[in-house]
Formats: structure tokens, sequence, C-alpha cells
């Protein structure tokens, strides 16, 4: 029998700080691009095509002696369940013995990693001195992205407010997104949240643009971003989905944070398919400019796109502190498998 | 927050009884059939080759509202650290809903439904009134092979137990399986086992052949098998694995679990690589002779080859009557995940 540790979401949200996780997060890019990781292939299930899928996501984090999996399901029919629509279970086994260590409610740590991942590329990628971040995206992982980036982009000063369904919903949100901030992350910054009333404006003023939702098709046209803008794409996470225009890739420095996951079900895929990218014109992964093995932006003028795409590597990591705080706080559950 | 059941070891041993188990994969193999059933693509990882390695198979049985997907890892150095080489895991969802219902050890789990799945091959495929029954192996699985095939076959009167690497460990193991089968699947039948001092002899005298060993080169040679025997491989589950000539698919009545395994991890991969057998030659998977649509054997002078993979499924199934049969019986521990 093996003694498994068993992590919940309210363990998980009382032990995970977004400081640690976008440093676990750091970490995981560099572990990558020292090959001290291994991404296993993506499983990918439609129990009914735009109803209900899943996937598994798997990996080895040599560095920190884990491998193990996350499977995401979503079923848009919950709703009408008051069950959540995605759903995820995180299992993390001992690289040394493949014992099984722990079993982790997914949800709360997908929202960090996912927002500590946008957050990176804007502090690696984008200007000195970035005053003004656009939201794109009100949904459940919003908050995470804000909050992530406002403790890694310390300049920001003003924080624009973006639903594409309404701008009622912008205004909801931009008026309710400070005390979040403080209850969920303790994040009390001097910062204004403004909802955006004209799109296309916005984008044009924003120094720093993270894209969060489930969209389809472009939002962000080119002529919109003026020179020297950031954005980090993080709603592309399967084939078809797109947040931004393709054409950007053309001039823009792209850095990805897997490049195989990129061009197949990330971003950077529109792009790529419609051969306005090719893989070696990715300018680099995320890791090597964290490094400083590659420059990133080269001047103020730089387009640049971050294209996280989330890896198994983030939830094993972010998974492992978690479960390494909630030994010291003694909080969990173990049981006998 | 979900509530989620837990199955370890000891829980799977006290609830799972062999008969149910044939039954139950019995009702898997028939699902597939119906397309009721999808298997999702494997996992295969080798940490270091020969050394350590895992997989991911996962699946979704629709006729049961279930997937999921059992890790199994393989640590070869595990012998000098007192751990068992092989460590399984199963987690069980909710199709309906995706949520999390399960997680078992899938150690028990594995030898009952492997152990069911080669009885099933014999069951289904081999001459009425089999008497002599020859097990090639005497690993873990041995003993779950010999047990469901005496209660699936129970014309048999004599197990020849041949253990590949030493006549010796073929007299211990004829000796001790009676009360291991009395102890661990309530089986007591009127049969004699008898270990092997010849093999090829044993093989020629045989009605029934059951392989599971790991091993990746031939074992029983065509000219050794006499007509009308059945043959059951069940060692052979990734690439290079091998227990019988391949030749032996060149007239053979071949019946497998899942085509696309067994040509490419199957007993059937060196046959089918070589040329002496392709897919359309394979006579059917094993369901749509179980529901009859196929007929099988022909003769007493046939000889008939199942080839079982092993495929989640079976896993997903047994693991459903496993959590059925804990509930009634008030066992299993219940966790907030």
């Amino acid at each position: 029998m093996f003694k498994v540790k068993v992590l919940n979401q309210a363990v998980l949200e009382e032990v995970l700080e977004m400081p640690m996780v976008i440093e676990a997060i750091e970490q995981v890019y560099t572990l990558k691009e020292q090959n001290q990781t291994a991404l296993f292939p993506m499983v990918f299930h439609e129990f009914n095509p735009g109803v209900a899928d899943m996937d598994i996501k798997s990996g080895h984090l040599k560095g920190a002696d884990i491998f193990g999996l996350k499977l995401v399901s979503w079923f848009g029919e919950n709703k009408d369940k008051n069950l959540p629509l995605l759903i995820g279970t995180t299992m993390i086994f001992d690289s040394k013995t493949g014992a099984p260590q722990a079993i982790l409610n997914a949800d709360h740590i997908t929202g960090m990693r996912t927002g500590a991942a946008g957050a990176i590329g804007a502090k690696y990628l984008a200007k000195k001195d970035s005053k003004t971040m656009l939201m794109v995206g009100t949904g459940h992982i919003a908050q995470f992205e804000i909050a992530a980036t406002l403790i890694a982009v310390p300049s920001i000063e003003k924080v624009l407010i973006h639903d594409p369904m309404s701008v009622e919903r912008s205004k909801d949100y931009a008026g309710s997104i400070k005390e979040k901030l403080l209850k969920n992350f303790n994040v009390d910054k001097e910062v204004t949240f403004e909802a955006v009333e004209n799109f296309e404006q916005a984008v044009g003023v924003s120094d720093v643009i993270i894209t969060a939702t489930p969209s389809r098709q472009a939002m962000i046209q080119k002529d919109w971003v003026k020179p020297g803008t950031h954005l980090s794409c993080v709603g592309a996470d399967m084939e078809g989905k797109q947040e931004i225009d393709e054409k950007l890739f053309a001039d823009a420095i792209v850095v990805v944070d897997d490049i195989g996951q990129a061009v197949n079900v990330g971003e950077t895929e529109t792009a790529f398919k419609a051969g306005i990218i090719s893989e070696d014109k990715i300018y680099s992964e995320i890791g090597a400019v964290i490094l400083g093995d590659k420059k990133g932006r080269t001047s103020d003028e730089d387009i640049t796109i971050f294209d996280s795409t989330g890896i198994a590597l983030q939830d094993l990591m972010t998974s492992k502190i978690a479960l390494e705080l909630a030994d010291k706080k003694g909080l969990g559950t173990v049981i006998d498998l």
C-alpha cells in the first residue's frame, strides 16, 4: 500500500500564493529549456463535439523528481446541473520509484499557473515601464491574470477590462475586481480599473494585452496594435481557438511555452497553418528568454507575442510546491492506496 | 468539491471475485463490439530504457457511463528498494458530468481482469471438452490465469506448469498452486497440477495454452503445436514482446481484444510486421465471437489464438463492479476533492 496525500480545493486556496507560483512557473520554463523535463503526448477526446470533451496532459519534471498527469473535462451542460463546466484532477508520482504521491483538485492550480504564465510573458517581453494593461475576457481566469501581472510588472498603473460579449459585464467586472484581488490574492496596489467602451481604441493605448477567452476567431486586428505592445495569449489551448489577428505573427517577436503545442493547439496555430510563421521563425521558447540565452524584445518599437498554451509541467510544479506548503502547515489528508 | 471514493488493494482483494470479473470482461468485449466504448490513444514514456517506464491507458465505457485512465509504471530497480516493480493507479470519472468518482489501486484489478481475459479466450475458442491446460510463466499473473481458466473451462482436468527459466521453479509452483487457488480465489477443483520437464512435449499434449511472460522472443515453436490447440497470449503488451512463433499466425484463427493494439503492441505485432498476417486476415475481435456474430473455431482441428493486449476498458469495468460491491459492503473511504 502507498500513502497518498490528497489536497482539495480549499487547502490549495489556502496554501498557494501568486508570487511563489510565478517563481515556480519560471523555474518550469527554465528546466524545460535545460532539458530537465519531458512532455508526453496529449490525449484529447470529444464525447460530444461542442458539448463535452476531456484531455489528459502529462509529463516528467526530472529536475523535481516527479511525473504525473492532469485530466480536465469540460461538460457544457453542467451549467444546468449546478456543477462546474471545467473539472480537473491532478496525480503526482515519484519519478525515482513510480509510487503515487498525491492527488489534487486541479482547478485552483490551473488558475494560478495560467495567471502566472501570462504575467511571465509580460514580465520578460513587455516594454520597461509599461503603464497600461488590457485584460480581454472576464471569465474565471481573468482575476488570476490581473493579479499575477500586477505582481510581475509593477509599473502597471491602469487596467482596462474588456468583456467581448457585453460592455455591462466589463463595467461590473471593473467595479468589483479591486476587492477580489485583495481578498483572493492579497494584491492591493494603486491601480485604476476601467471598463472598455471602445475596444479598438483600448487596444491602441495598451502596453500589455492579455487575452483569456474561448474565442475561435481573431478579436484584435493587426492595425489596432501600436508599436511596442506586448500580447500574452492564454485562451487558445486546442485546435481551432484564436484570439488575435494571425497577421500579427508576420512581424512580431513570437515566444511560446512549447513549440509543438503552440503550432498545433495554441494561438500560433492559425498563423502557422496559413504559412504566416514557420517553426524556425518562432523566436524561442520562453525559458531561453528567462535564462538570458535569448534577448527577447530588442527595442521599444517591437511587437511581442507570448503564446501560452499551458503545459502539464506547470501543474506538476505548482502541485509540488502546494504539497510542500501543505506538509508544513499540516493540511490535507492521507489515504492508503 | 467532489466526493471521491478510494479503494485500496485490501478492499479490492476482499470484494472482487473471479466469476463476476469474467462476466464483466465479457461485457466489456461485447460493448466494444457494439460501439458502446471508445479507447483513447495510449501514452508511453521510457524514463530510462529497460530500467523504468510508464504508460497511461484510457477510454470511455459509454454503456456504463464512466470514463477514466490507468497509469502503470515499471521501475526495475524497485526490487532493491523493497517496492513492487509494477505500480498502477486507476481513476474513474462520470461520463455524464466529468466529475471524479473514484481512485483505485490498479494492481489487483489488473491481475483479475488479465486472468479473466485469457480465460475468456479459452472459453470461446478452445475445443469443447479440453482436458489439458499448459500455463507458461509462473509470475504474479499466472495464478489469475489458472483460476479464471478453471472457472471458465470446467472440463480442464490437468494443468501443466512451465517456468521458462527453471524446472525447479515449475515444480515449486505446481506444488503450491492448489493452495493459492483455494485461498485467493475460492477455487477447489479435482485437477492435477504437474511441472513441465520437457516443454516441447508439454505443448504437444495441451488443448489450452496460456502464455503470460515478459518474453521478447518466441518460446513456443509452430511445429510443436498439435491441431486443435487454443493459445491465449497475454504477455505481449508493448512493442517488441513476443511469446509464440509468428509463423503460427499464418494458418490459425486469430482473435484479438483490439485490432489496433494487437498489431502495434500485442502478440500479433511480430507476425503483422513480418507480413505473415494482415489486419483483414485477423478473424475478428473477441466481442463478435462472444455475441455469436462470428463463429470462431470451425472444427476440432483448427489452431486458435487469442491475443489479449489488455485494454483500459477492462480496468474501468472491473473498477465499476468493485465500487458497487464496496458500496454494498460499506468498504473504502471517501475523500473531498
